[in-house]
């Protein structure tokens, strides 16, 4: 079995409104050593077994799926599950 | 700079629905390989500098504000950042 982590970001143009309001809720609890903040969304999807077109099926998946195209990127790595 | 990552995740014991959601989806796309997706939230969190207490810290953050105890778990990663 394949556990390939998916990580689902915004493209570095596009404002991230989430990030910074984290951020300030983070600097109103008196953490003002954070920077800045990015928020994203996070997959673990479990593969049954590993095959030759794994890869090529997680990047159509996150192309058609995960990600938004038009504002997202993202990366995965892939692990022997657990 | 440091740069944490955090993941949260649902606990074990919750029903992750968007998981199950998304897992017919990536099905009806053709890819049956899949056995198993879940989804969380992912954040990266930029510390101006280094210091003693960063990691109680970035506990505090995850306890108080990015992850629900109720039903959420987290872990993170601290890295240097680029």
């Amino acid at each position: 079995m394949k556990l390939v982590k998916v990580y689902v970001t915004l493209k570095k143009s596009v404002l991230d409104a989430q990030g910074e309001a984290i951020k300030s809720a983070i600097h109103s609890m008196g953490y003002s050593q954070v920077a800045d903040v990015h928020m994203g969304k996070y997959f673990e999807l479990n593969f049954a077994d590993d095959y030759a077109d794994l890869e090529k099926d997680v990047d159509a998946i996150c192309d058609d799926l995960l990600a938004n195209p038009n504002i997202e990127t993202y990366r995965y790595e892939i692990l022997e599950a657990e």
